[in-house]
Order: structure tokens, then C-alpha cells, then sequence
């Protein structure tokens, strides 16, 4: 057995070391060919049949779903569901094989392709990676379609090799995962997927290491292979030596020995050394994210991103009535906490309406507060849910991409709308709900007298900030490598940022990825920040870096840091700063 | 005949009064048909006929190009004669005709629509709006292959109307305007188009007012209706009342009176009240354009973009040598006067060049220096041209899109390696040729220490830089009317950067669109700006302003704009600095 290292992308910390076990490759062999018109109808109904079983195959899954499996789970397997009746996947492709005659397998592929490409322009991270769902729907009906569902056999993990399994494939379905609920495994290695592939998510929610995006690695792995997967590089090794054997099972050791050092901070309050308590906030994307909050003794949710529950709808806008449900439902599970929803984020780049403009730019196009702004209704409906939710717990409410004294002052006045409108009805609300606004684009950062003057409290998302500031689109492979935190130009932003609030005397968080980066911490508790909100499997290790910090040594250095333009200064003095 | 008045974008300052003359509808009445096998190589020689037959005329048009026609129409000739023998159109629908059995008009519509979809996807506003010429070519192409080529009856001015002839057409190409050149016509109205289509271009080259992008003008005017272009506002008048007409004669014959006034500040220098003397520079897209910046008496070119001389290439790069005569032509043409070539400011939105990857946001990707450090042989040969053409003048080399250190590190170390190419090689070149940076991401106006000291002058862009701070796309009219140079973010920056360049007693130009509009020239100077660059055309206005702005008044005023965050009263503010 050869040994040999592949590189991919760390979605998930931690080192594995078990067993290969592939799963059936993804890609299917599908015959392409015309239908007589005598047969088209025949063909549609093949083509329902096999839509209505994997339906009923999912129902299935959802209703055998283990007390214990990660909510994320069955939360795409709604979404999976909610693909699989939506037009575009229900209907379209029918149309495809009495148009085109096209047969059933062929006429869902080509709907799947222009979908796909339409996911492609998608500009949020988040949701393009969200074309593996549908893919993963229109696979399960190809291969019932083709007669090759796959069975698997009975779960129970019989010898030594599954109970020590890491799952190498293309790429790994939710229901994947599923149907290997009853055995362990203990990692994830996937050709494809980014940060935010449901591979990725699931493995951090579990907390097992996953490398993905390792393209070639399910056709380089045999079945059996040894594996080592290092979760924090996004390396994986096969059939390593004793001695890396070795290395990375000490490794191993003392990773586990310090995550059982952080479990035991879960209730300690963040404190720094010198005795300034430090709010660790979590971000989440959907109300079953809440316990992992309270479980990792969050103080509250720093971020709630909204469009989660805007997704896989097909351009359908959830209802007042769905939206504060959802938004109660997470009010309710923090107990009192704060909970910030930052409202819709999304905008020209909406998944699946084709009606609207495509923008050149969409990252510099008509997003966020402007697409609300834009499409004022939407925008209310969203505001009137939120603030129905307010009456159930705390709630703040936070405005993404502000950059114009207008945009606070119209988005101020929709708020205020929508509180008259709740009291014409008689609906309960906190009047007193906090606003927010992201400070997210360099103007917004610029010009912060403008923000203060008029909003409660202030968050600022670096990872916009970033790309914006340094001009990159951070998921444009071709320049992501100048996507740099540490630009002079960055921290300088930030720096004012915080100051500037805590002048004026409101709240300022960061809420960016650079909040969850233990190699930051002190740097941005050295800029006076107070408020960090992050991915709840962040929260301890960002924890444990605040009690070991004393802002009385750190401050100053981070002072000497913000006075240097030098890049290679700035690098190693941060790095000092870790050394304190 | 009923008076209307229509709004579309104005791109040629002035008002024109006279009778409505238009041109043939653009859009053909093309048949489709499939061609048998048998007949193929017919319809494929037939298209090759036709092909020939527009070079014919082009080369005629070139040949008979009159003396004093503007030298814009030259160039888009050429322009016109490149594209057509580029295989993309010379070859690429010969082979549609082969494959596809299609017709030749056919044939050539689908492949100029495939090229327009390419188009489409280019960042850089002024050669997406090079699709225009594509089109041009082809409907001549297709003219000649309907048998429907327009022959224009004798070109001399027959009667009053003609004398003062407005051309109303859907879209006017350069050879439609070559037809008219015996006639008088005194503005342009269009259907299409924007601030870089050639009718803008050309319209301002000859200084007659012109309005673009006026949806349905082309319908709704009728031949000889009487019109009035308010080139200032974008606004055309038709069959106006005798009250309206007056008005408009009377704003006529008082623009008269100024431009003549204008016309007599040519050699006068640019100088404050109080003395201070003002550069005023040109920019300029192509050497031709020299002989216009000279008669306005600027000081010199500001930014020449040198992108021009390699656009309508396909993706052949000019050589060496076909760069270096550019260079040197409009070094010499400015007679010992400075000349600042701006580097390639193209990169993954290359036109034509369908290998690349097309990346998402193309404005926040592989652009400008990154694509020139990422294709060190294209940097290198355009940095040896523009150093040979240093021994014919001042030249100065200007690096866009700098935001790290390194970038700038990496680029000064390929002008060091030109350089010793050059002199290894015994040709000359001048050693002491001054390296600046344009700023125009908001990262480099926050990092100027990074650049002061390694540049010899800093050069800010404020179309782009706008467009990063505020993080909107200007081009998207979906979120254009964010745009906004007033935004006290803007001003800080641009602010910031002449102070740190004065500080670092290193010279610093505006030469994006702000320093051509009059109204922003007091607010300008008073932030401390000494060196303007503009179009050719906008440079006495500007210079009439500075002779009467006194510094002494407006550096206070200014100041007290910068401390304001209130973009009310920052606008207010502005205009009283007018009135001063």
C-alpha cells in the first residue's frame, strides 16, 4: 500500500486515524436518448414515480431520524424535501420530455445543468454551495430511475476497522450520512465541497475532523486504506509510517486532553486576567443552532443570519406568519439571551429567480439593505416578524451593507413602520428593540459619526470589510490569496470602529470570521473590543485565549502594532502578541 | 407634430437646435434557413464576398477620410477593419455555416450573438461597450448581404434643414458619420450607448452636443421634426413651443459667448488668485488624442490608458515594438511635456478571450497589476516599450490597483529588471523615470505610508475608489444612483492622500472623473490638489475656474466640509465653496 499526502480545504479541526471506507461514486452513467411521441406520457409518468419514492424514501429517513443525529441533518433532509417538490425539479423536467423528448433521465439532468449554472452566479458563499443539495435530490431519483438504488447492508458495525471509519466519496449526501447512523465514523474526505458544504457543517456540528475540496482523493484512496486526516491543515495521509503514526497519535492526545481542559469552561464567565468580562456571542443560521449556542455557555446570538430560512423556497418569501415562528423559536431556545437577527442579506443574487437582472458585480450590486430597501414589502414583512419575536425575549435587530445617511435613516423609518402597524393590530413587541447596523463596506467604517449618531449598538463584518477594503472577491480562487486580516488598512478600520462606538458610548462587536480565530483574540481585545460572535464550536477556544489574556500587557502592543504601515511588522507582532 | 421631450444620459456637453435626421433602423430583418449539403460551399464563398466586399469599402472610407475629420473617427475605423479580419468573424461563422447548415445571415447573427453574450461579461465599461462596434460590423456585413447596402444620395447640403441636421438613428457607427461628412450635423441622438460608446466618443471629440441610451428615440422622432439636445442635461426636446426654443437660443447664445471667452484662456496658465500655479493634465486613450490635449494647453498627459492599443486583438498581445511606437508617438506628439502611461488595467475580464476563467465579481478579481504580476511576460514588455519611449521625452509610469506592499515591491522589481534587459542590451532609455501608484482602493488611500515611500508619485482614481468605498458597481444601474463622490468617505480619502503625498513631498493628480467636473474644482484645490488630469475637453472650463478660485478663501471653507459627516450639509457646503 502506497503512502502518500493529499491537500484540501480544513472545514473541520481535530485528527482522525481509522479505515477508509468509499462510498459509491457519484457520478452516474446516464443514457441519453429521444422518446416517441406515443411514449412521452409514459415517460413523464416514470419520471413521477421515481419523484414520489424517493419523496416517500426521505419521509423515511426523517421519521427513523436517531434522537441523537445532529439537527443539521435533519434539517437538510427538509431541505432535501422541499427540492424535491418544488417546481423546478417537479415539474420542469416533465416539461422537458414532452417538448423535447427527451427520456426521463436526460430531461432531469439538463434541468439539473441549467440550475446548476444559475447557482454558479449566486454571489453568497453560502447558498452557491447549496447546488450539491439539489444535485444530491436529482441523484437519488437518477439512480431509482435507473434501477440502481443503492442498499446498503445492515448498520451495525461489525469489526474493528468500521467502528474507527472515516467515509472517502465524491461527495456525501445528508442521507449518506444517514444511512450509516448506527456505525461510527470518525471523519469525513471529500473530492469536492467548501466551508460551507453541508459535509463541512455537519462534521463541525459533530465535531469530527473533515478535509474537503480534495479533488481527486476519492479515486487515489482504496477501500481499507490506513488514513490520518489532520482537520486543522486539511491534510489527509494514507498508509502513513509507523513514526507519522505515531506523531499524530500523541497529537491526537494532547488535542483530546485540551478539549477536555475547554469543556470545563463552559461555564466560566470570559473573563481576561486583569477582570473585564468579554461577551462571547454565537452566530447561527437557523433556530435548531440554538442549543449548540447554550450548550457552548454562548451569551447570546451575535448573529442570526436570516437567509437560511429564504432558501431551497424557489422565490416564494416565507410568510410573517413562518418567519416569526422561526425567529420565536430562537428567542425562546436562548432563554432570555440576546438574540441579533440581521436581516435579509441577499439581493440580485437570489438563488433560482430568473426573472430578476443579473448584476456584473454582484458583490457591488443591489444587496442587503438596498434589495430591501428596494422591495420595501419584503422588507416589512421581515421587520413585522421580528419584532413579534421580540416579545418573547430579547431581541436586536441588525442592518447589513448600510453605507448612506439615507439608507439608516429609511431603514429607521420602515422599523418605526412596522411598530405602528403592530400597534394599529394590537400584536405585542418590544418598543424598545435595539438597531444595529453592519459596518461591513469602507465608507460605512469612514464615516462613523453618521452611524452612531443614530443606531443603537454596531457589528462589523470583516468578511465583507475585507474584500471590500482590499478590492477581492475572497472566493475567486484566482485572487484569494490577497485576502489578508492583517492589512494595515484593515485593522486600521476596525480599530476605528471600535473606538468610535465605545466613544459614543454604544455595544461593537465583530462578528466576521476573524471573531472565531484564536490567533486574533487578542489582537481585537488589544483594539478594545468587548463583544466577539462566532461559530459556537469556536467559543471555547476563543474563551480560554480571553482568561489566559491581561489586557494591561496587550493593549500597549497592540497600540505599537495599529502605528506600523509594514505587513511583515504587523505578522510578527501579532504573533508576539500570542507569546504574552 | 405633438412636442415631447425624452431623458437618457448626456455624454456631450451643449445645446443643439435643429431638424431631426435619421438613419436606417439598426436592427435587420434577417431571414433564418438551413442550407442543403450540396450548396454549403455557395453560401459559405457567398458570406466571403460579402466579407470582402465591406473591407473594400472600409479601406475606401479610410482612404477618403477627409483632413479635418476627428482623428476618433480614424481609429474606430480601424477598429472596424481589425474586427472584420479577426477569425471570430472571418472564420468562426464560415465554419457555423459548415456545421449548422445554417444560412450566412444566420450563421453571422448567431455567431455575433455569442460574441455579444461575451461581451456582456466584461468588466471594464468602455470596452463592453466595444460589443457596439462587433455589431456595426456585422450589419454592414449583413447590408451587403441582403443586397440592401444604403447608398446615400449626393452629400452636399441642399437646404436649410440638412444645415443644421441632428442625426436621430438607433446606434451611429463611425462609417455612418463618415457618410455625412460633407453635411453639416450639429448633435446626435441614440437609442443605445453610454459615456464610452463611439457616438459619445466622437461627439465630444468635435464638441457638439449629443444624448445616448434615449430609449425609443429613434421611434418616436420623426424626420425633420425640430429638436433641442440639452447636451448638459441628457434631455432632447422635441417640436418644441416658441417660449421653449427662445429659452434654449438665448442658454445658446450665452454658451456661445463663454466658450469663445473659454477659447482665449488656452495659453493663459492655470493660476489661483493668489498665485498658486496648477497643473492640468490630459487623459488620453490613444496617441491621436495628443494633438487635442496640446490645443487645450494641457500641462502635460496624466494618464494615458494604455489598454486601447491592445483591445480588438483577439487575445494577441502587441509586440514590443508596436507598443513602443505608441508610446513614442505621444511622447513626441507632447513635445518635452510629461506623459504618464497607466500598465494594462485589464486582466480575467479580458475580451475575446473565451479560455480564461470568468470570475464572479470580475471588479474584485484578477485585474490590473494582479494580472500583470500574474503574466510577468505581458508586464515585461509593455514596461520595456514604455521605457524605450523614455528616451524621447518625460515619461512617467503609472501601477494600478496597488493595495499590498509586496505588489508594489514586485512591480519596482520588474521595472529594475526592463531595465537592466534594456541596458544589457545597449538601448537607451531614461534611468530616472518617475514610478507612481494610482489610488484607487480604499486599502491604499489607508496605507499611504506603504506607498510614499517606495513611489515618486501617487496618482488617485476616483471612479474606482468611489466605487470600492461605497462598494457599489457604477455601471449597475440597479444601485448607480448610490454613487456618490460627495460621500464624506470619499473626501476623507482623497483627502488623506494629497496631504500624505505633500507630506512625503511627492506629487499627487486626480485624474479620475472628479477632476474634470467644475463643480468639484474649488472643493479640490482646497483639500490641497495642485495636479487636475481630464479629458482634452474639460480642461478650460476647469482652468477658467481655478483663475478665479482664491485659495486663501476656499482651504478654510474646505476644511469645514471635511469635518463634516452630514452628506446634507457637506452638499450644501459645497455649493456655497461655488460662490466664493
Amino acid at each position: 500500500m502506497a503512502s502518500f499526502t493529499l491537500h484540501g480545504i480544513p472545514v473541520s479541526r481535530g485528527i482522525a486515524i481509522g479505515r477508509a471506507h468509499k462510498l459509491a461514486p457519484a457520478a452516474l452513467d446516464v443514457k441519453h436518448y429521444l422518446v416517441a411521441e406515443e411514449h412521452l406520457e409514459a415517460e413523464v409518468s416514470r419520471l413521477q414515480q421515481a419523484l414520489a419514492q424517493v419523496h416517500k424514501e426521505l419521509q423515511t429517513l426523517w421519521n427513523e431520524l436517531p434522537k441523537d443525529a445532529p439537527t443539521e441533518l435533519g434539517a437538510f433532509i427538509d431541505v432535501h424535501a422541499l427540492i424535491l417538490s418544488d417546481p423546478m425539479i417537479s415539474e420542469a423536467p416533465l416539461d422537458i420530455i414532452r417538448t423535447r423528448h427527451y427520456n426521463a433521465e436526460w430531461a432531469l439532468l439538463t434541468q439539473i445543468d441549467e440550475l446548476s449554472a444559475q447557482f454558479d452566479e449566486i454571489e453568497d458563499p453560502y447558498l452557491r454551495e447549496r447546488k450539491a443539495d439539489i444535485q444530491q435530490v436529482a441523484e437519488r431519483v437518477l439512480k431509482v430511475l435507473m434501477g440502481t438504488a443503492q442498499i446498503l447492508p445492515a448498520t451495525t458495525g461489525e469489526d474493528g476497522f468500521q467502528a474507527q471509519m472515516i467515509i472517502v466519496a465524491h461527495d456525501i449526501s445528508p442521507a449518506d450520512m444517514l444511512q450509516f447512523r448506527d456505525r461510527s465514523f470518525i471523519g469525513f474526505v471529500t473530492d469536492v465541497g467548501g466551508q460551507n458544504s453541508h459535509t463541512a457543517i455537519v462534521a463541525r456540528s459533530l465535531d469530527i475532523p473533515a478535509a474537503v475540496g480534495m479533488s481527486g482523493a476519492s479515486t487515489l484512496i482504496e477501500q481499507d486504506d490506513w488514513l490520518i486526516i489532520d482537520g486543522d491543515a486539511g491534510v489527509v495521509i494514507a498508509n502513513p509510517s509507523a513514526l507519522v503514526l505515531e506523531q499524530y497519535r500523541e497529537r491526537q492526545g494532547a488535542a483530546a486532553r485540551a478539549r477536555k481542559k475547554l469543556n470545563k469552561l463552559k461555564k466560566t464567565p470570559a473573563v481576561t486576567k486583569d477582570g473585564v468580562e468579554i461577551q462571547l456571542m454565537a452566530n447561527i443560521e437557523l433556530p435548531d443552532d440554538c442549543p449548540a449556542a447554550m450548550e457552548a455557555g454562548a451569551n447570546g446570538v451575535g448573529l442570526f443570519r436570516s437567509e437560511f430560512l429564504f432558501m431551497g423556497r424557489n422565490s416564494k418569501i416565507p410568510s410573517e406568519d413562518e418567519q416569526f415562528e422561526q425567529y420565536k423559536r430562537a428567542v425562546v431556545a436562548m432563554k432570555g439571551r440576546p438574540v441579533t437577527i440581521r436581516t435579509l442579506d441577499i439581493g440580485a443574487d437570489k438563488p433560482l429567480d430568473q426573472t430578476e437582472h443579473t448584476a456584473l458585480n454582484p458583490a457591488l450590486g443591489l444587496r442587503a439593505i438596498r434589495y430591501c430597501l428596494a422591495e420595501p414589502q419584503i422588507f416589512l414583512t421581515q421587520l413585522r416578524a421580528i419584532l413579534r419575536a421580540s416579545a418573547f425575549g430579547k431581541v436586536r435587530i441588525l442592518i447589513p451593507m448600510l453605507a448612506h445617511a439615507f439608507e439608516i435613516d429609511q431603514s429607521l423609518a420602515m422599523i418605526a413602520q412596522a411598530k405602528a402597524e403592530l400597534r394599529e393590530q394590537n400584536v405585542k413587541f418590544d418598543d424598545d428593540v435595539d438597531v444595529g447596523a453592519m459596518i461591513e463596506i469602507p465608507a460605512a467604517a469612514l464615516a462613523l459619526p453618521m452611524f452612531v449618531k443614530r443606531m443603537d449598538f454596531l457589528s462589523i463584518g470583516t468578511n465583507d470589510l475585507i474584500q471590500y477594503t482590499l478590492a477581492i472577491d475572497r472566493v475567486d480562487y484566482e485572487v484569494a490569496h490577497l485576502y489578508n486580516p492583517l492589512h494595515p488598512a484593515v485593522l486600521q478600520l476596525i480599530s476605528m470602529t471600535i473606538a468610535a462606538g465605545h466613544k459614543a458610548g454604544i455595544d461593537v462587536a465583530v462578528c466576521g470570521e476573524m471573531a472565531g480565530d484564536v490567533k486574533l483574540t487578542r489582537l481585537l481585545l488589544g483594539m478594545g473590543l468587548r463583544e466577539f460572535s462566532m461559530h459556537p464550536a469556536q467559543l471555547l477556544s476563543v474563551k480560554q485565549e480571553i482568561l489566559n489574556s491581561d489586557l494591561a500587557l496587550i493593549t500597549p502592543q497592540t497600540r505599537k502594532i495599529m502605528r506600523s504601515m509594514e505587513p511583515s511588522v504587523i505578522a510578527d507582532a501579532v504573533e508576539q502578541l500570542q507569546l504574552m
